[in-house]
This record gives structure tokens, C-alpha cells and sequence, in this order.
């Protein structure tokens, strides 16, 4: 009964394969299918065999992949979920740290966490699997269609937010008159994550840019103008920003990227890093950059991950947008794959924001 | 009647004389004279000419160096202060900004402010001056003698940690029994800012170190024993620290040993960013590192200056310490000189923490 | 020029007239009309007589009353607004303490500002007045159409579950899933800022209840439903609530009420008052309920009035709630009036929710 | 060998008797002898039978009293704690909410913790008795002397304070120079929590008074006068305050005075509640009362308890306070009394601030 298809990987060697898999003795009490699964940057690393920190779950020689989907219930002897719901699994699960014990997670204290599909737990690339309610987040507004698989990536964007408001109460970081109006705010890179980054800037209220080394597609710069954001081609533009920027975001995890916009940051102004790529060229870091941290009060914050909130919260967000600018939203899921190929996870699709498996 | 010696500098341009000046129309309701002043890095980068930003009060080719200064009440026409009443004056003076407005121009949104021989305006380095009420900070605790000329360094110390607050309440920073207990601190740099740091963190109840690239005096062992605070020689201990960090301190500015220590922090760390050496080699800034800050949840927050309220409780520290271990802590002053001698602005006496010109 | 017809008052006497004024020397950079104003209870007390902290501006012997209002503009010389924009003018104004220098006269410290409408300055219930574009909240998304109007009480709304969030951060208020499923609360009232404040309750992620000690009309049930809040009417239901509440937020100023649920508050609980009545009943305050805030660690906070930022989100909310629930959301506003009625401000129409006047 | 004297109730029908007792099967890797404990309100109300909530340890007819306590280590096999090290035994044992799971038994979130000689588990008046490490914590600067048993009353102070800055926190609550210079606080009565909130209250800067309805020692009135600190008598000074106050810390538990009070609070004013007598006499809270929160922000805060880290910093402030004003503070010790004497039970002394019974 729980044999299924899935893709699986062998963590942390790599590898990806789309076949039959028997998974016993999991646990939960809710039967799911998979609507929709993203593929995102950690599942190529996976795949590449370049995480070396990702493992197999134990007593098994493989790990089935997949950690963002839109799932629906199948089967549930909770009371909370009904077959037919629409629900996205949690990603990571606590452990024992203070963190862990107030359901955060994602603020982990030990690392000792599990995340599905990444370490150490199967993910959610699979035909179907089995879930305790208290892991999954239902979806309330279901005109959000397919933007619902959205959610595991916007869960990060809110998080990193909640920490951008803690660190940025070291002073008064807005305006005057209490807003951020005439405050900037720049997200570097323009996948996925970005764009949902710039968005949620937008929404906070900042005068938004997002930058990329090259240009970018026409469907993309329709968001842009959609949701009022600028988007700068820095090869082409080489001397942005003009003026001093209140908070960077960085997706690019290039550390010669962020420290050229560390170095535009303003008073107290806040850099997040979101992104990672281990392989990414050095740069130098001098005793000038220092000072300006220093000098300036500025706070670089790392992000990570995100909490059961963070899930709710980002289906809010991604029903608001779905609502005021859906039809140029969609744009952000660039290609559909069947289940089965696997091309998606070792080669990514020219123009791609977002590609998903789409299972039903 | 305004007519007195000063040491005066010529900014950025550097260079130091103790000499006759006549500074007119100065205001303020106190008039003081020094009793303690001290010099640090600060005051010997001006003199070098080595501070760019550094500049003269306008209407005048020179400016009185000298912000570290504990200054005895001459004549009063404010109601909180009468002669004979030792205070410490602020240094840096407010703008308009919002932080400015509500008292925090140590968090200026703009740079739009001043500094007490150092920006604009006339240091404390002069045997006389007149001040406004609100500008000085009265020294209630009278017994803690020569230690009231660390209030101003010290104040840097309490704003930094205000700043660890801030930013560690981004998670639960501490253990599971609502305390410090177990978490470990290193100081980096053996000056008087960093011993003031690691009175303030061995306070707060983190396991502390200090740290230097060499070995330190006798005395300044003495008060790491006196204080409970561990010393690391790190050229003799290679391998430090075993375990990881949970927050670091650097008083050095050099971007080599922060990164160091920045790879040692543990999850959810911190790394208060306070020196500054803007002539320190650069260090190669890498992927990983990145990584490292994002996947751990690790905060960088620059700190500079600090507000009257720092001010206070710097103060009310120094009175505590003074009282449990004064014996010991009067060591944190090195050598003094008298008025009129100039080469301690040029020259580093040897096993300095804090070199002083003692007024009267 | 500044010749219009308007609704006078005389404060705190009280009164109400609609004529002609001519008001001369209005500042301002931005020429408004009216759109839609809405009728409150303060605007009802001042014509009743009953505020006496109400006052008219110097120099005049009546007062325009008003402070809820969507105008639109005619004429502009600021590059923030062009005619045909649809605004909502602040109501409050600041004076000279340091929360009102931040933008922050919601929160002001000395009682020294302005109410326009309400305290000194003329309101919004004219043809046509002046403003500065600071002043002035632009409406993004026009499709919210007549709910703008509702943007005055929403701000207050969601000034106090700022409160809430600056209160409840004494202690985790939520779950150990870090959400807020599973905790209660109950909005005392069911005026328009009650049904506002449970919507944003619920928004919260709250359990929400609305209550009052009478039945309600049909349309406010189906909106209660489509915003999944349960309505009780305590008048039936004696017994409620069978358990302890997390949250209670009070709209009706009556101490007695106040009492009853702040005597079912569960431990950590957090009691917000909002509503005023200077002449309800006193009610007894016994030994047994100091000890019951004590002994759970319970929070009672006043809020009132709100900042530029709480229009800004108010108008946030408003638009996510009409896409949503826009068909139902609209029978919040129960009747229109034509400019020059005046019955509405002395007589309370039955089942009023909002009574507006509407201006074109 | 786990008999011995101890001082016994039975809860929650009262009563007192010193006597021999045989508690078995107690865990903990330390032994410990009392040195001093004090004796409270909470002990004189279970003794009298006026504490419904307390209660006898399960599988005992009766309950050992005592929560105020200074022990002394007799054997550990901890590596914390050596024989004839000084310790402060930690009374709210966790539960199983978020916030026992965090070390915070003090905010528990479902009443399910114990109290050491209040509810379920013995106290410390006992000749011996065992404790884990990890309940108890040492006197580190043992010049402390006899101060020492006041910790327990002064951890609830510090997390009051605790509770006042979160709540504080809603607004800029200080002035406009970043301290709490010209801010006024009042402590209402006269018992040992009294003094040691007013303390406390001036150590954070505020012009502090301190009252009751009747006059107080000459004792007191030295600590007052030492600690810089104001006395109203409020039988003869019926006016008092004649500006509003800033911050109120009740410790009567009377609702007529803290009533009083309330009304007499400032723009953003606090009223921490944490005195409490459920047989004090009813007062009328009014309409007006409400009105008076809700128009000026006010926020009331119960706070009961406190957490590891609030024991900590109560020994770090005693420390400070012995150290500076020593000779007069040493007058809150008002009488000494001898195991086995029991009418301090039932029969407060003179003049009391605070009664310990001394063991050794």
C-alpha cells in the first residue's frame, strides 16, 4: 500500500530517478497526493552531489527529494482535514533546543533538525505519503490555484522579514512620519525567490529595485511594472544605485555581489542574505568595509528557513497578490514537467522563475 | 576671559600643540575645566591626519582635540549642577533627524551631526570651556575617582550590548533556563575598549575571553582573574576556540580576524563589529562564509557612539566595578601625563590600556 | 475663494448646523472635496455636548465638524498628488514630545496636538478645505470604492493590535506551533470598529467571537459568516464564554462589561480598551480581580487614535477584504446621506453599522 | 535520614506547627541546610487558611512552608556546587507550556507548574533537604551577608521591571534626551517588596516615591533618604501627587488605592499591579476611569513570579545596593527569630519590613 513512484536521490552522492519506491512504517494521519512540487536550487545541488550537508533518512539508501508542494488530502482521520483539502507539508522539524520546543525551528539552536527532502526525512516527490496534521498548513483560499506551490518559498521571504523588523528596532529605521515611505530597498538576482522578496518590500512600503547582471524576460519585467518595482540590468548600469540604500536582500549568495551593495548601504541601514553558493568567486573584504559597518550602524542578518506562522502568513500574502495581480503573477511559474522527467533537476529551463512538476 | 591652553589639532590635515586659544561666543550655562582627560585611537588618527572625516568648526583653522574627558564644575547657572560637581560631557550632539530628535544621535539616519573634538566642533582638551546642562552627566558616586575618565569609552560598551539585545531577540538566544549560563563570549583585542567589553559580557553571564595576537602585562592578567574572565594568546593557542562562539566582539577593525572568529559562530550567533582600521590588509571573503551567515542565523551589527542613557548606565557600571574590584581595575589606567605633553598623541607608551593627562 | 458650506458645531456646547463659512488663511498644498464622510460616535458626542475636551480652532467661534473622510483631490501643487486622487486626510496632528516629533502623535505624551474636527482644528464635513501632502493618505487600489471611507476607524484598528503585539511580547502568547491557532478572542460590540477589529482578529488567526447584549440584524450575521466570526448574544447565552479568553477587545467603554471578561481572561491574556462612554454605570472592581491580573500576568492596555503607518495598512486591510469578501463587506455601511441632513448626527438610524454622507 | 524539624501546614486549611517530619524519595544532587528564610504574606495567608490555591504535595497530609530562602551546601555531587557555597533555591518549578519549556515557569501559559511550600511540593523551612543543580543559584559575592534571603522578593521585582519595559515599549516612553530624567514613579506601601521596587525604580532613573496611610520607621525613613528616595505619608498629605505619575507599582492589592492612583497617571503611563489582598474592599470603577486609558494609553500589567535569570540579576542588584548603601539597607531586616517559633505566623511585628527565621 505505500509502495508509489518517487524521485529519489542518494544523499549527499547525488544522482535523481524517477521509480517505484516502498516506504514503510511512516507515519501521520493524513493521506496525501501531490498537486504541484517546485524544483529549486537545493534540489539541483542535491542532485549534483554538491550539499555535502544533505542525507538519507535512516535505514534507508536513498532520500525521495522535493520539500515545496501544494498536496491534496486523500485520506484524514484528523479532524482539522477533509479529503480534497489543499495543504503544504512543513519542510523542517524540531528538535529538541529552545527554539524547536516554541515550534521554531527554524531558528534551530543545535542543528539538530530534520527537513523533508533534504536531510535525513523523505520529501514530498512521490505519489503519495503520509502526514500528521500538526505538519501541514491548509490553504483557505483556494482561488489561489496554482501560485499555492509558492508558499514553501514565500515562507522564507516573510521569516527573513521578521528578522529585518527585529534587527532594524536597534533605532528608529523608517521616516519621520512613521512610514518607510522614501525609503529603498534592493533585492539582488531575479529567481523565484526574489521576486517574491521584492514584493513583499513593496508591500512594506519600500521604494523596491531588483537587479541582475543581465536582462531579463518580457513576462518578467510585466511583473515588475505589475507590482511597481524597478528592475536595473547592473552590465548596463553600471553605476547603481545613485543614492545610499536602506536594505539590501541578497538571493545571489556571490559574495563580490553583496559586498558591492554593502558598501551603498545608508545609516543604519540593513543587509539580509538569503542566498547561498559555496562555489562562488572570493572577494576582498577591507578594513574600509569595517568602518562602514561600524561607522554607519549597519546589521547584516543571515535568514533561513521559516516556522508554521511564516507558512500562514505566506498563503495570505500570496492570495492578496493573486487577487490584485494574478494574471501577471502566474508568470512566475515559467514551465510545467510531468512526473517522470527528470532533465528539470540537472539542466534549468532558459528563462526560468519558477518550473513545477504538476502531478494530477 | 575665554583665553586659555588647548591642545589643538588642524583637521583632516593632523598634527598636535598645546597652546594658547581664544575661542569666543561659545555657549552654554556650566563652565568646567578638566580633571581627566584620555586618549585613544581616535584622537591619535587625528593627529596623524589619517581620519578624512575629521574636520575644524567653522570659523576656525584648528579644533580642540580631545572627546574621553571627567571635568569638574568651575561655575554654574543651571540648577543641576554646582561648582565642585564632577561630570562627564557628551560627545556627540544631535541633528534632525528622528534619531537625532528623540536623543539618539549615536544613531543618526543622516550624519547631519557633530562630535566634541572630532567633527565640527571643539573637543575637551583645554583647561577651560563652557557647556549647556544637557550636555553633561553628572558623576553621583564620587568614589569611583580616576575610573569616571572610562565613562566615555564605556558608554560605546553599554550601546553595543543594547544593540546585542536588539538583534538576539531575533530567536531565543539564550539557554532553556531563560539565562546566559553556558554561552560563550569572545572579546577580540586587549585595549580599554575590549577589557570594558569583556567586564560587560563576563556581567551579562557569558563565559568570556579576551584575545590577542601576543602575550599581555601582568596587570592586565591580574584584572582578567579578578574579573573571572579567560585570556587567549592566540599566537601561542592556534586551535582556539574549540568549540563555537555565540557572540563575538571586535575591537581590532581588522577584516582577517573577524572573519576568523565570524567562522567560529554557532547558530543563532552575533558579531558586534566595533574597531576600526581602515589601513588593515583585506582578507578573502568567501561563498562558504555566506553560507555559514545564512544557514546559521547569524547577525553582524555594527555600533558606534552612544547616547546619554549609555552614558548613565555606563557610569553606574563603573561604580559597581569600582566597589567589587577597584583594586585591581585601577590598572586599566597606564601611565599619566601632564598638560602640555604631546608625545602620548604620537606615541604609544609601551603595555598601554589607557593613557591619561591629568588636569589638575 | 474659501466661502464653501460645511457642518458646524460649537465646542464643547455642542450643536449642529449646515452653512455657509468662510474660512481664510488654510494652509496647505493640495485642494480636497469630499467624497464620502462617516458619522461616529465622538462626532455625535461633540453635537450632543458631551466632550468636553472638544474645543474650536482659535479665532473661531464654531468648529467644522468631521474627522472620518475619503476626498478627492481638485487641485494640486505637491508631485505626490494629482486631481482625481482619492485621499483620506489625517486627523490628528502633532505637537512638540518626542513621540509626535517621530511621526507618532497617536502616542503623544503631553496632550499637546490636534484633532481635526474633534480638538482645535476644523474638520472634514465642508465642500471643499485645504492640505499638505503630508497630511494626506493616497488611495492605491480605487477598486475598494466606498470602504475607503471606513480607513479612519480601521487605522485605529490596527493601532491596537500594534498594542497587542508590543504587549503580548511580555510572555510567548501563542502556541507551541508559534501560531496563534487554538487561542480565543472576543470583540465587545458590534458597531463598525467592533466588526473591523474581528475581522482583524480573525485576520490575526485568532478564534473569533463578536458579541452584544441583543440580537443583531441578518446582514450582520452573513457578514460574521463570510468572515468566519461567530456572533454571540449574551443576552441568551448568560454562560458565555464557557472558556477562558486570550484576547478581549472592548468597543463599548462600559465598565461593567469590561469587567465581566476581564474576570474570564486566561493566563497571559491581554484586555484592550478602545471604546469610550464617560456615563455608563460603575460597576464594582473587588480584591479578587487585582488578583486575578496579578496572578496570571493579564495586560490592560488603552489604545487610541493611530499613526500615518495605520492608515496606510488600514487601507491595506480594507482592499484585502473587499476583493475577498467585498459583496457582503459592503453592508457595513447601513445608510447615505445627503449633504445638509443633519438628523443622523442626534438620532442614531436603526441598525446602523456606518452611516456616511456622501458628498458627489 | 530524611528526617528532620521542619516548619509544617496543611493547605489550603492552615495552620503552623514546627515538628519533626520523614519526606522520602525527594531527588536532587545537592544537599542543603537553611541559613535564613523569610517569611511573607503568602506564608502568613496559607497559615491563616486564606489561599484556596495552595495545597499539600501529593502523597502528604501536609505541606512544608517556606519560599524565601538563603541555603547553605552541605554535600553535591554537581560539579556547579561545593560544600559551604551559599544558594538561592528556585520556587516555580515548569510545566509542559511553551513558556515553562523555556525556563519561563513564571509566565506559564496553563497554570500547570508547582511552588515550592505553596503548591504541591515542599518548601524551604525545613533543616534539610535536596535539590537538583539546576533549581538552584549561587550567591556569587558572598559580602552579601543576610541581604542574601532577600533575593527571592527582589527576582519578582526585576522581572516586574522586565514586564515594564516590553509594555513600555508600545511608545517612546522616556523623554526626549534617551533617559527617564523628569519621569516620576510611585510605589504604593511600605513592606520589604516596596522598598525594594522603589530601589529599583530609582536605580532606572526615576524621581521616586514611595508611600502609605500612615508614618513609617525612622529605619525606613534613613533607607529612603540613603537610596535618595521621596516618603508620602498620604493620611497627612492628601493632595499627593500634584503632577501626574509616569509609573505606579502597587504592592497593596487594595482596589480603592490602586484606583486612586490609575486616574492620577500621565500620557503612556504604567500601572504594574502586583500586591494582592482578595479581602480588600470593592471600589466603583467608572466610565470615566475607562475613558482615562483608553484617551492617554494606558497600560495596567499584573506580574506574578519570575525565572532563573531574574534570580540572577535580584543577587547582582543586592550586591550593588549592600555595597553602596550597606550600613542603612541592612534595616530591612527588621526581626530575627529561632526555629521553632511560630507566632510569626500568625502575628506580624511591629514595624515590620521584613521577619526571617535564622537556622544557624
Amino acid at each position: 500500500m505505500s509502495e508509489c513512484k518517487a524521485y529519489v536521490t542518494k544523499a549527499p552522492e547525488g544522482g535523481i530517478e524517477y521509480r517505484s519506491v516502498n516506504i514503510t512504517g511512516e507515519e501521520g494521519n493524513v493521506s496525501l497526493k501531490p498537486v504541484l512540487t517546485g524544483i529549486c536550487g537545493t534540489d539541483r545541488g542535491i542532485v549534483r552531489g554538491a550539499l555535502p550537508f544533505s542525507y538519507d533518512p535512516s535505514n534507508y539508501d536513498y532520500l525521495v527529494i522535493g520539500h515545496e508542494s501544494m498536496c491534496e488530502v486523500v485520506e484524514s482521520s484528523s479532524s482539522e482535514f477533509s479529503p480534497g483539502d489543499l495543504v503544504i507539508p512543513i519542510v523542517r522539524r524540531p528538535g529538541h533546543c529552545p527554539n524547536c520546543l516554541i515550534g521554531r525551528p527554524d531558528n534551530c539552536s543545535d542543528g539538530d533538525k530534520h527537513e523533508a527532502g533534504i536531510t535525513g526525512l523523505h520529501g514530498f516527490m512521490r505519489e503519495q505519503f503520509q502526514e500528521f496534521d500538526f505538519n501541514l498548513v491548509k490553504i483557505q483560499d483556494k482561488s489561489i490555484g496554482d501560485l499555492g506551490v509558492l508558499t514553501e518559498p514565500m515562507k522564507n521571504v516573510v521569516k527573513a522579514f521578521e528578522v529585518f523588523e527585529r534587527v532594524s528596532s536597534r533605532s528608529i529605521f523608517g521616516n519621520g512620519i512613521s512610514t518607510l515611505e522614501g525609503k529603498t530597498a534592493l533585492v539582488v538576482g531575479t529567481g523565484c525567490e526574489a521576486f517574491l522578496y521584492s514584493f513583499l518590500a513593496k508591500d512594506y512600503g519600500f521604494d523596491t529595485t531588483i537587479s541582475n547582471r543581465h536582462p531579463i524576460e518580457k513576462n518578467s519585467l510585466e511583473m515588475c511594472s505589475e507590482f511597481g518595482i524597478k528592475f536595473v540590468d547592473t552590465s548596463k548600469d553600471p553605476d547603481f544605485p545613485a543614492k545610499p540604500l536602506d536594505l539590501v536582500i541578497d538571493t545571489s549568495g556571490d559574495p563580490g555581489t553583496i559586498l558591492k551593495y554593502l558598501r551603498k548601504l545608508n545609516y543604519n541601514g540593513i543587509l539580509i542574505l538569503f542566498g547561498t553558493n559555496g562555489r562562488a568567486p572570493d572577494v576582498e573584504l577591507t578594513g574600509n568595509d569595517i568602518d562602514h559597518i561600524v561607522e554607519k550602524n549597519i546589521t547584516i542578518a543571515g535568514s533561513v528557513d521559516a516556522a508554521r506562522i511564516h507558512y500562514i502568513k505566506a498563503l495570505d500574502y500570496l492570495s492578496k497578490w493573486n487577487r490584485m495581480h494574478g494574471d501577471t503573477m502566474k508568470n512566475i511559474i515559467t514551465s510545467y514537467f510531468k512526473p517522470g522527467e527528470t532533465s528539470v533537476f540537472t539542466q534549468k529551463p532558459a528563462g526560468e522563475i519558477k518550473s513545477v512538476i504538476k502531478w494530477q
